[in-house]
C-alpha cells in the first residue's frame, strides 16, 4: 500500500512546528519516503529510479496532516469499567469497584476490551500506546490484530506479574512484531516490596533497560514511601536502589521535590503527564512548567477509561497548557507549540519509540488529518494554537498507522466491526452485576 | 415543521437525571407536545383530536436525545480572534492585542463572526447562548437569521454603550423575535465608574430587572475594587448601591467571600462558571461546590473564543467537576449529574429561560441527540456519566432549536455557506494585520 497526500497543510515536527504550506506525503509500505513542499516532492520523485505506483493519491484539500499523537499512559483493557464507578473516594474506588471486577476478567475480555480503546485511539488521532495491564500476550494481539503501534511495560506488584514473567515477555514481544514492544515496569513503589524492587533494579541492570512506573501520582503515596523508606521520597528510595542506571520513565509524576527533578535530570527520566485522571482522581496538578525548566522529556497521556473517562488527546493536551498556566499563576506558562511537541514527539521518546516522531523521509508512516474546514478551526491565525485550544476529536478525518489507513471519516478499518466489539465489552460488564 | 424521534435513550432532565429506555419526543412547530416512553406517546396521540402530520420521523437508533446545552456566558463575536493571540499576560493580551483590534470592528463584522460561533455552538450541542459583545442589534440579527436562541446582556462601562442604549435595546431586543431578549448589564465593576453603576441600580429597579456582570474574575480585580470601595468586595460594593434588588447574574465568580455568598443567596443571584478560560488566562478555580451546598443556581459557560479558544460544552462539564474535585481535594466532589444540571438546565434559568431548559409538554424543542454507537460512549454503564466525562463534539448527531432542525450529521443549516463564513471571518482579521 503506497499512498500520497497532497494540497495539505503540513506540520512535519521534524525540528519545528512551522507549517508548511501546500505540503505533500509520500508512503511506500510503512514507510515516509518524502515530507514537505509540493514543489520538493516534483524534486524527489525525479531522483527515484524504480517509480513508485500510488494505490491512494488523497487530496488533503488544505487540511492539516501531521504525526500522529502518542497516548503515553493509559490502560486499554480498562474500557469495560467506562462510567461503572465515578464520584468516589479513591480508595472506595480502587478496593470497591475496580480491583474486585478485574478479579473477573479472563485474557479474551482484556483482548476485546482493549479493542475498543483502539476504536476510540483512532478517532482522536492516536498513533501509538504506551500499555500497562493485564494479559500482556493478549493485549499485543489486540493491537496487532487492529494495527495499533503499541509499547508495553510491565505492571509488576506484590499481587500480580513477576520477575519470570517480565523476562519472558521482554524477550516475546520485543519481537513478535513491527507493531509491539515491551519494557520492563513495576506498577509502583508503593504496591511492590523492597525486595521485588531491588531484583527489578538487578534485572534492569542485567537488560540495559529503563523502568517503567507509576511515581508520585498523590501526596500520600510520597508521604507513606518517606514512612517506609526513612524520609526517602519514591524517586530517591528508587535511586538509592540503582533502579535507573539505564533510565526510566514516570507517569503522573505529580508531586515531585527539587532532588527528585535532580535525579531525573541525571538519568535522563521522562515524565508522562496525565492532567484529565489526576483532576477526577483529586491527584493534583502536575509541575510541567517546572519539568520543561529543567529539559525533562515530556509526554502526554489519558490514563486507563476508568479514572478519566474518555480516551482524548485533544481534552489532554488543553489541560496541559490551561493546568500549567492556572498552577502558575501566568497566562504565558507552557506555549501551545510545547504542548503539541510533547503529544506527538515527547510523547514518542518518552516511552522508547524514535521512529515514529515526526513527518521524515526514513520514519514510520504514522499520520493523522486533521478538519480544518470546520467552525471550531476558523479563521487560521495559528494552526498550532488552533489545534491545542480549538482541537477536537470532531476534526480528525483520518488515522493512518504503519502506512496502514486504519480510519477515515468516521469509518474504522480495523478488521472487526465496531458494533459487535460494543456489544462483546457490554456483555463483561453485565456479567459482573 | 413537526417532528417525531422514537426509538431514542430519553433524557428529559424534568426533575430529574432518570434515562427513558425507548423514549419518544412528540414536537409540533417549536413546541413539545409530548416527552416519554413509546408506550406514553400512543396513549397521548390516542387523546388529540386533531391528528398530527410528521414532517420528519426520526428514528433515533437508541442514541440518547436530550435537552440542549445552555452556553451561558460568551463573546461569539470574537471569533475572528481566536488563536491570534494566546499564552500571553493578561494585561498585554487585552491591550495589545484585542481591544485595538476590536476597536476596528464594525457591526458587520460583528454579524458574521456571530454566525462562526452559531456554527460551533450547533457542533457542540448547543440551543441557547447568553451573549454580551457590541453591536447588540446586529448580534440579535446573526441570532435570528441562523435560528439561535440568544439572551444578550449589556457590557456597558466607561468607554462602551450608555445607560440610554441599554434602555433602548432592552424594550426593542425583548419584543424582536421569539429567539432573541435582552437583559441590562455591566462589564464590570472594574471598568465601569461609580456613577454609571448607581445609574444601572436605579434603572434596574425601575424595570424590576436583574443585572448580569463579570464579576470577581480575577484576585487583582476584587483587590483594587476593595481599595476603591473602602474594603468593599465587587459583590459587596454594588448590593451597597441597591444593584441587586432584582437579581443578578454573575459571570467567572471565580474569587468570592463568604459574605459574598450571602449576599448572592438573598439576591437569588445566579453565578455562570468558565473553567476553560479561568484556566488559560490563569485566573483561577471557582468554588463550583461551595456555590452548590448554598444553593446558588449554576450555570456553564465558554467564555469568548479569543480567551478558551475553543466554544465546546463538553470540554467545559469535564472541567467543572475536574477542577471541582482537585479544588476541594475530593474525588467524589461535583457528581456528574450536578454538571450535566449545569448545562442544560441550571444554564437556562442563570439567563431567564425557563420556557427551554427540559424536555416536556409545553415547553420549546431545543432538543440534542448525541451518538451512542462510538467507542467512547461504550460500553453504557451509566450514560450521564458517559455524557459528562467522556463526551465529545465528535458525538452530536443533530441540534434542533425552537423546533428547527440546524445541525444533523455534520451538515448545517443556518441559511448561509459555512465556507463563505470562515472566508469572512477570515477576511476581516487579515485586514488587521
Amino acid at each position: 500500500m503506497n499512498t500520497r497526500i497532497y494540497n495539505a497543510r503540513l506540520l512535519t515536527m521534524d525540528g519545528n512546528t512551522d507549517v508548511i504550506e501546500n505540503g505533500e506525503v509520500l508512503i511506500k509500505g510503512n514507510t515516509i519516503l518524502y515530507a514537505g513542499t509540493a514543489e520538493g516532492a516534483v524534486e524527489y520523485l525525479r531522483t527515484v529510479t524504480e517509480p513508485v505506483v500510488w494505490n491512494r493519491d488523497i487530496d488533503a484539500n488544505g487540511n492539516l496532516v501531521m504525526p500522529g499523537f502518542k497516548n503515553a499512559h493509559t490502560h486499554s483493557g480498562m474500557t469495560f469499567l467506562r462510567s461503572a464507578a465515578d464520584d468516589m473516594k479513591l480508595d472506595a474506588w480502587l478496593t470497591q469497584q475496580i480491583f474486585p471486577r478485574e478479579a473477573l476478567l479472563t485474557p479474551d475480555d482484556i483482548y476485546i476490551a482493549s479493542k475498543l480503546a483502539v476504536l476510540e485511539y483512532l478517532t482522536s488521532g492516536v498513533t501509538a500506546v504506551c500499555e500497562m495491564y493485564l494479559a500482556p500476550d493478549r493485549i499485543a494481539d489486540a493491537m496487532e490484530d487492529s494495527g495499533m503501534r503499541c509499547v508495553q511495560c510491565g505492571g509488576m506488584n506484590n499481587f500480580s506479574q513477576s520477575i519470570e514473567l517480565q523476562r519472558e515477555w521482554f524477550d516475546k514481544l520485543n519481537k513478535k512484531d513491527s507493531l509491539n514492544s515491551y519494557r520492563l515496569g513495576i506498577h509502583a513503589e508503593y504496591t511492590t516490596s523492597k525486595e521485588l524492587l531491588e531484583e527489578t533494579a538487578a534485572l534492569a541492570k542485567e537488560l540495559k533497560a529503563p523502568v517503567y512506573l507509576h511515581n508520585s501520582e498523590t501526596e500520600k503515596e510520597v508521604q507513606e514511601c518517606k514512612e517506609r523508606y526513612n524520609g526517602l521520597t519514591p524517586t530517591e528510595a528508587l535511586d538509592e536502589m540503582g533502579m535507573f542506571e539505564y533510565g526510566g520513565t514516570f507517569f503522573h509524576g505529580v508531586h515531585v521535590t527539587d532532588h527528585d527533578m535532580e535525579i531525573m535530570k541525571k538519568h535522563n527520566i521522562a515524565v508522562v503527564t496525565n492532567p484529565a485522571s489526576n483532576l477526577k482522581l483529586a491527584s493534583g496538578i502536575a509541575p510541567i512548567e517546572k519539568y520543561m525548566q529543567n529539559g525533562i522529556t515530556l509526554g502526554i497521556g489519558t490514563d486507563g477509561p476508568a479514572s478519566n473517562n474518555c480516551l482524548d488527546m485533544f481534552r489532554e493536551m488543553f489541560l496541559v497548557t490551561g493546568l500549567g498556566k492556572v498552577r502558575e499563576n501566568d497566562a504565558s506558562a507552557i506555549d501551545a507549540a510545547e504542548v503539541l511537541k510533547m503529544a506527538a514527539v515527547g510523547g514518542a521518546h518518552a516511552i522508547g519509540l524514535t521512529d515514529c516522531d515526526a513527518l521524515a523521509a526514513g520514519k514510520k508512516a504514522d499520520i493523522i488529518m486533521l478538519d480544518m474546514h470546520a467552525p471550531n478551526m476558523q479563521p487560521i491565525n495559528n494552526i498550532v494554537k488552533n489545534v491545542v485550544y480549538s482541537g477536537s476529536k470532531s476534526n480528525v478525518l483520518l488515522t493512518m498507522i504503519d502506512g496502514k489507513i486504519l480510519y477515515e471519516k468516521g469509518e474504522f478499518n480495523i478488521g472487526e466491526d465496531p458494533e459487535k466489539i460494543y456489544h462483546d465489552v457490554q456483555a463483561i460488564i453485565d456479567r459482573m452485576r
